[in-house]
Order: structure tokens, then C-alpha cells, then sequence
């Protein structure tokens, strides 16, 4: 993808310039980018993005419905021949949805059909805030809905997708909303200071099975420097964060057992809201422990 | 083995009885019971185990190793060949230690060989306060010891296991110190009472794997009713209290969104104190738990 | 009073016996006992308490004012002057209610008054529940009430002032109901152990000032040992518990600043509930606690 | 007392006008500035008053105790006189000390005499870190030392009056270690959210009584905007934090009785570290709460 630009250039640069650079922010249709073009300058990508969906709450359904079939299954034949838009493909790309085992290949086909079958259009959904677990649960759920109720989350869905499509080819864009945040901190209440230098571990966990995103250790202030996420939005699943509390302590010269009585304290938790603030601390002592949704 | 008889009928039966009931508290040593045989009656269950071990304690070091010689390896070709005493076979079954898979038995048959190479007699332990990891880790600390302490280490070690099998023996026994007790609560803090109709789980976890003990339920009081575990030696090793607390909310009308924040909470402990008392409970919101190790 | 005696005694004696003994169970109303004892035997204290509750809901609106009449006011002037049954003397001395302050009495003479003037009988209140600031909050929102209401209300404090003068007069009277209890705990999270030796103080709190109700010190199990509050009803008010925390740490050898971070812990809570179950246990670390309504 | 101005300005002025300035720094001891102006420019104020306490550390016994001669005695004769320095005065004055009652000030007289007849120059102390209480202690901890003890202690104290003194002359001084920082949090975890618009009142307890020092009110991120205390020391000594928790929940709607189990939640803590950072943040429920010192 080109390089990210600033508004200020957006809003200078010829037409044909900026339908090249934002053509492909709605799949397929860069009759949005160029219809907006017209009624440039706009103050704020915000106004910008405003724009975009206005474009496309004036379209008849039939209009919709064609934008809507330009958009790929997810995890379909397309998605697994490479056969996609280089935005689609980062997109799907980040569950690794193109590289799934058969078995849940079929799973993925059977949905895509019957979803393409009621509605007439494939299933909208801006992955990037998902997990593969609740992509699938979602699907399931949103198979069972009205027609009508489907178009209007497809539009939502299509709002997501090219509000985070925005962002990536703006600098500073300043847009609201499409990243959360997960952070963490460890309080060690035997001595009522940080806990530093314990290390932590960050899994999904969830249907497909338990992967570890990253680890990390404490500071002196008993945080983790930046955040453990930031700067998209956290998908949609379950989560576990491991402190490593036992290891802390016997380095603190606790006098431990063999078998301390807390070793690595699992915290497992689930993301709601992608674009939430997760802040999930632990107070400790190698005796006990207390966790809670911090803000 | 026969039915445990009341320790009345101990000091009045004959000696051939009394040895008959008891010789194989010490393993291959019937001695032992015929030595204390003579000096009846016992005024507790204490007092007479106190005797035996005063006779092991009276032996000179060829006697003691002569002793100790009588007993089984820890997973040896004996045990999985199942040529023990019922009470070995018993012991070492409780954690199925005649059925390890073939790599784990190449271990055990070296450390064995280690042993008692290294000492002149095999390693003793009081398997059912073990459970296979800290058994394993058990055996690789002690081979660095000298022999002096494996001598006593060795006695203290029968003094563990034949305290069980007496325990074993006699209806009403009083023995202290040869059973530990787990137990635990749930407060739901949102409504200041206890979590009634919640989920336990109890895993084994550790070098061999994750292995569920048990399930439970809280009953109105926020308890299991009875103790997760009691009646015998904890099993010095670590263990997993899942608490199924998304579905008691759930239940409860808690407005959870799809990925609640809590569902299912791990609670990851270790055992160090066979014998000990271990009350695990959580206080526990939608938001937040806390847990300790409490009395 | 005379002794209390056994069920079985009541069952047996003869009439006037039974209207001696349990006569003045209602306020200058022996007629109740009277009636009751005609119908003996009973099976226990409350079928027998029910029995006499029963002769009052058969009362003519009427006859219900006359008894309520026969009932002192609280705090009244009859309290002041000692001219009470020896019952109400020891309710309302429980409170100390005949020996306020003449600014307090003229509060009460007030309240007593309006409230007869606008129905017609005493206020009835089973005092022993109360402390003086709930008494006196009970007053001026029931003053508010219908008619009607007032008569349910009045019949629902005789039951409950009737109940524990029963339950004095009978040996292992059964009766539920009657009591609540406070109890407490402390956890030493520092080193996962109960706290051995903390000093409690409990307080009473509200308008009406600060009172001293008693001291305890926590024994090896981190409790008590018997409860704080048993065997009557716990007054609805507020309370404090001061948990000597700072001295506690300091005996343990915490190396403390001159002023430790923690000194004395209070607990300020609300009894609501009489006939409840409070237990309000610390979890402490010379760093941070926590505590709540347990169970 | 003149406005504070710029170290650049301090670095490039004349020495009389530096004098001018700073030579109040050290009571009645100009001397002082006039001998560090010489040797200017200071990188930064830090440097400025390592230069000065330098000078400080090459007087001989005799010449240092004539400094401290010149010093006030704490809320004695001439601070009840109000003829101290205008430094001293505010010092003194932010404690009340020169307005204490007539039982206190002889205490304050007996220390003072004892004090400087057993050491023979007035008692040192940086009273703006200390409290009443504190201060008291402190004075009576300090009578039983060796007096080299306290020639130590003295030019210690001394030390930090003139690190505070230079602060409040020099425009942005950048000096650490002079203030301390007391801050709150209220979580709720009913509802895993800051508790917004909840009342916190700050008292400072301790042997002198109960003063209210601040109210204020928790925002939307359970804050209270700005710290409680900062800018300068915190003072030693004994602190109550009110939390109305009972009337958050009421307006929440939570269904409290006429007396909620938790109403208003008093934290004491001990504050021992004048420039430390204390962050004292309560989690809770309405039948619950927990705190710590938090960082």
C-alpha cells in the first residue's frame, strides 16, 4: 500500500489523485472516494469518513446490495486462492483466515453459502475486530436474523472496515474509535509497592485452541512501559494473562516451599469491546490475589 | 485387606492375632508388630505406633538397610510386574504408578538405579502424599543428599507410611497429622451473599499434564457441602479451582455481553503441606475477584 | 422475673400456674394466656406463641386499641418516673430510653404525643432491636402512615416484643427468629495465616454519639471465639469495628515508619437486619485490606 | 516576600542583589549566599543548594552552633510574639504554632528548655513536613539522642527548610524531593466503572483532634482531577479519607435498607514520607471494599 498522507494533501491534490489514493477504502466501489473528491476541503478525517458513509445511506437497495457482493467471503475459496484486494487480504490475513485446516474450511463454506443463500450477499464483517471463535459465533448468530436487520449490519460493518482502511492512509489522522487498549500493572501488597520485574504473558485463548501474543515484564512502576495492546482494535475473544508471581517472590527471597502456593496466577478474562479500555490489574502477596476491570 | 478392628480388641487378642492384623505395617517386618505385641496395652493408636517406630530406632545401621531392602522401588520392574505387598500395590497405585508409559518408566528405573547404587538400598517415600511431579523431583533432590540423611530421611519416610497403614487398621484411630483437607467458598459481593448453585471445578496440573479430581457444586451457603478433598494426604503437587462464575451471573440476569468479562476463573495453587488445611475461597463481582489462602 | 422453666412444665401445670408464668408475655393483657392455656398441650414455644398471636388477630378494632393503650409510651413519661411493668423496664432500660437527656425527652414527649393524638394508641416499638437513632427514625416515618397501616404495624411489634419475652420465660425455647449475630475474622495475607492477638474494639455510632460496646482479641484462628453479638437481637444502626492492625504488624517485628501506613482499621457498617447473620472479616497486609459482608 | 525569579536571573545579577535575594535562605545567615554567589553560575537549583549546604559542611562545632543559634525556637516565647523572621513565621505559622493553647505552649516550653540546655541550641526541625503530633514526638524521640546525634540532625533539618525556602525564590527551581503527592481512586465493581460524583472528605486525626483539611468529588474516570495534596510536603502524621459511598449507591438506585450495610467509608492511613507519593484508591461494592497504598 502507498505510503499514509496527510489531509492537508487530501484535500489539495487533483481528483484523479485522490480517488489513487482512496479509491479502495470501500471494496471495489472507488465511486465513493470519487464522489466525495467534489466536496472537498473537509476539516477532519472524521468529516471525511462522514462523507463517505453518506454516500452510501443514499443508495437504493439493489445499489447496496451490488457494493455489498464486491466484498470476498470470509475465509472463502477466494480468500484461500489469494484472489483478493490487497486490503481484504491484510484484513483476513490478520486471523490467518486463508490458511485454516479443511475441517474448519468446510465450516467457513457451509456459512458462506447458507448466509449468500437468505440474504443475497455475502457476510460483512470488519474482521480485524475479531477473534476467529467469535467471527464464527457471530456468523451463526447473524444467520438467524431478518433480511433487513442484516443489510443495516452489513452497512455498520462496512463503516468499521473503512473507517480502520482510512486511518492506515491518513497520518495523524485523528480518528476516534478505532483502537483499543489493554494494559496491566502489578501491586506487590506485602511490601505496598510495584511489583518489578515479574514477567507476564498475554494468550488467546477460545475455541481454536490457546496461542501466546506476547510477553512482557514489569517496570519499576509496576506496569509494562506501553501498553500490552494499543493501536487497533482488540479482537473480540478470550484472553489470558499469566503473572509469573511465584518466580517474583523467590527473587524477593520469600521463603518458599517446594510447591509455592502461587506459582504463575492465571487471569482469564473476555474482550467485549474492541475499542474499549482494558486495564486489568493484580494486587498480590504470595498468599493472595484480587483482579478487577481497572480503568 | 481384613476389616479394621477397634484398638480394644489389639490389646486383648492373642499375639499371634495382634501380629496377624499388624505385621505388615512395616513392610516385610513382622517383627515389629511381635516386639510391641508383648508390650500391650496401648492407651491410643498413638502410643502404639510411637512403639514401632521406637524398635526402628533401636536398630543398627545393617539392620536398618536390611529393612529397608524389603521394600519396592517407586515404579519399579516389581510394581508394574505387580509383585508387591497389597498395601505397596495399593500405595504406589494410587497415583498408577505401575502404569507410566514406557518413557516414564526408562526414568524411574534409572533414578532407582541411582539410588541404590549410590545408598545400598532403595528410595522410600510415602507415595500417597505425592503426587507423580513432586514424587519425580522428590527422588532427583535426594539423590544429592548424603547417605547419613537418607538414612533418616528413609525413616521418616516409614514413619509416614506405616502411620497411614495403621490408620488403615483400626476402627476410630485418632491418629493426628495423617490427613490434609481442601475446601473453599464463593461470596458473590454484589449482593453481599454466597454464590449458591456454582460450578467447581478440581485439576491436577503439573509436569504430567491436567487431570480433573473432581466437580462440585456451592450450595446455599456458598460451600461444596463436604471438603473438595479430605480424609487422606493432600498430594504435595499444584492444582487448578475453576470456578464457573460467567454462567452463575448469567443465571443471575447479569446483562453480559457475548464475551463476558469473567466466565470461567482459573484458580492455580499449589500444595506444599500434605497434612495441612487449605481453604481457597473467591469473593467475586461480573468485574472483579479476589482470592487467598484462608483458614 | 421468676426462673424460666421447661415446655413440658407449661404443658403440665395448671391453669392459673400457666397465666402466673406467662401472663405479662403481653402488656397488661394476662387474658391472652388465659386463652392459650385451655388449648394445651403444644408441641413447642412457637406453635404456643402463634397460638396467643392468634387470639389478638381475632380482636375487634376496638378491643386492639384498648390493648395497645395498656402499652407504656417509649421514653415517656411513665418510663422517666419508673412506673413501667418490669418488662418494659428492662426494654427500654436496654436503651437506656428513661434516662435521656431532658432536651432528648421533650423530643420524644413530642412524637409520643402526635402520634396518639393521631391515632389514638401508643407507638409500639419492640425496642430491644433498636438503637436510639433508628427508634427515633422509626417514629417520624411511621408518624406519616395511615391509620391502618399503624394497626398492622402495632400488631407486628407486639408479636416481635411478645416473642422475646416468651423466649425469657422458657428453657431451650426453640424459637427462631430471635437472635442475630456479629462475628469477625482476620486473615493475615502477609504470610497467609490467621492473625493471632489482633485487638477489636466495636462501637456504636449515630446521632446520638459514639459508644464503646465491647473489646475482644482474636485468638490462633484469627476469630473470636464466641461471636461479638448473639443470643438477642442486634440493633438496627450504624457500627464501627476498630481492627488494631498497626500494633498487630509492629509485635511481628514489620519494620514500621513512626507512623505506620496502617494503625487502627475501622470498619463502619449498618446492621438493617435484627434476626441476621453480620460476619465482617479482614484481609490484611501492613500495606492494604479488605473486608465485606461474608456469610 | 519578593517575587520568585529565574535562575538565569540568580546567575547573572549582582552579588548584592543575589544576597538581596537568597540571603534569607539560612536564618540570619547571608553570609551564606554572599559566600556561593561568588562561585556562580549554577547549572541548576539543585547544584545552587549543594553549593550552599557545602559551606555549611566546613564550619567548625563552634560557628555552626552559632547558626543554629539563630534560629527560632518551634512555637516558642518569640513565635508567640510573632518576632521571627518572615520565613519562620510562615513556617511556624502554617501549623498554628504561635496560636496554640496555654496548656500546650508549656509543653512546647519544657522541650525547648530541656532541649537546648542539654545541647545548648535551639531544636531543628523542617516544620512543614510534620504536623502537631509529629512534631511533638519527633522532639521528644530527639531529647534522649548523643548530641553529635543531633548536630547531625540539626544541619539534616536544616537542610530541608533551606531546600524549601530556595523553591519558593527561584521561577520553575526543578528541585526534587520537595513535595509529596496524596491521590485517590474509587472503582465500583458492581459495575466495573469509576464511581463518578462520589464525596470524599480528607481529615487529619491524630493526637491534637479531627480536622477537616478537604472535600472533593470523584469525576468521570473516579478521580478527583487534580491531587488531594501536592505541591509541598506532606506532613507526618495521622489522615481519614470519607468516602460517601452510601449516597452513590443510593443514587444509583441500589435498593439499601434505611441503614445500607456501607454509608460512609473511612480510610485511616499513616502518612511517613513527607515527599513520597501516596496513592490510597478503594475498590467497591455495596457490600464491600478493599484499599491499599498504591502507586
Amino acid at each position: 500500500m502507498a505510503p499514509s498522507v496527510a489531509l492537508e494533501w487530501l484535500n489539495g491534490c487533483g481528483e484523479a489523485e485522490f480517488v489513487d489514493r482512496l479509491g479502495s477504502v470501500f471494496e471495489h466501489a472507488p465511486w465513493v472516494a470519487a464522489a466525495v473528491a467534489r466536496r472537498r476541503p473537509y476539516a477532519s478525517a472524521d468529516a471525511l469518513h462522514a462523507a463517505m458513509l453518506a454516500e452510501l445511506d443514499g443508495l437504493r437497495e439493489p445499489q447496496l446490495v451490488e457494493l455489498l457482493r464486491g466484498h470476498p467471503e470470509l475465509a472463502g475459496a477466494q480468500a484461500r486462492a489469494g484472489a483478493m484486494t490487497s486490503d481484504s487480504r491484510a484484513e483476513q490475513g490478520s486471523l490467518a483466515l486463508g490458511e485454516i485446516a479443511d475441517d474448519s474450511a468446510a465450516t467457513w463454506d457451509r456459512l458462506n453459502a447458507e448466509y449468500r443463500a437468505r440474504f443475497g450477499f455475502p457476510f460483512m464483517l470488519c474482521i480485524r475486530r475479531h477473534t476467529r471463535g467469535s467471527a464464527l459465533r457471530e456468523f451463526e448468530r447473524r444467520l438467524t436474523n431478518e433480511r433487513s436487520v442484516e443489510l443495516r449490519n452489513a452497512l455498520a460493518e462496512i463503516g468499521r472496515i473503512s473507517r480502520l482502511r482510512l486511518a492506515a492512509r491518513i497520518v495523524d489522522h485523528g480518528l476516534v474509535d478505532i483502537a483499543g487498549r489493554l494494559t496491566t500493572h502489578v501491586l506487590d501488597l506485602s511490601c505496598g509497592r510495584p511489583a518489578r520485574s515479574m514477567r507476564i504473558e498475554l494468550h488467546e485463548t477460545g475455541p481454536a485452541g490457546r496461542r501466546r501474543l506476547l510477553e512482557a515484564e514489569t517496570d519499576h512502576n509496576g506496569s509494562t512501559g506501553s501498553a500490552l495492546l494499543e493501536g487497533e482494535p482488540l479482537r473480540i475473544g478470550r484472553y489470558e494473562l499469566c503473572f509469573h508471581v511465584g518466580d517474583y517472590f523467590r527473587r524477593r527471597g520469600v521463603d518458599a516451599a517446594d510447591e509455592p502456593f502461587l506459582d504463575v496466577v492465571p487471569i482469564a478474562f473476555g474482550i467485549a469491546e474492541p475499542e474499549g479500555g482494558y486495564h486489568i490489574p493484580i494486587t498480590v502477596t504470595p498468599w493472595a490475589y484480587a483482579t478487577y476491570r481497572g480503568s
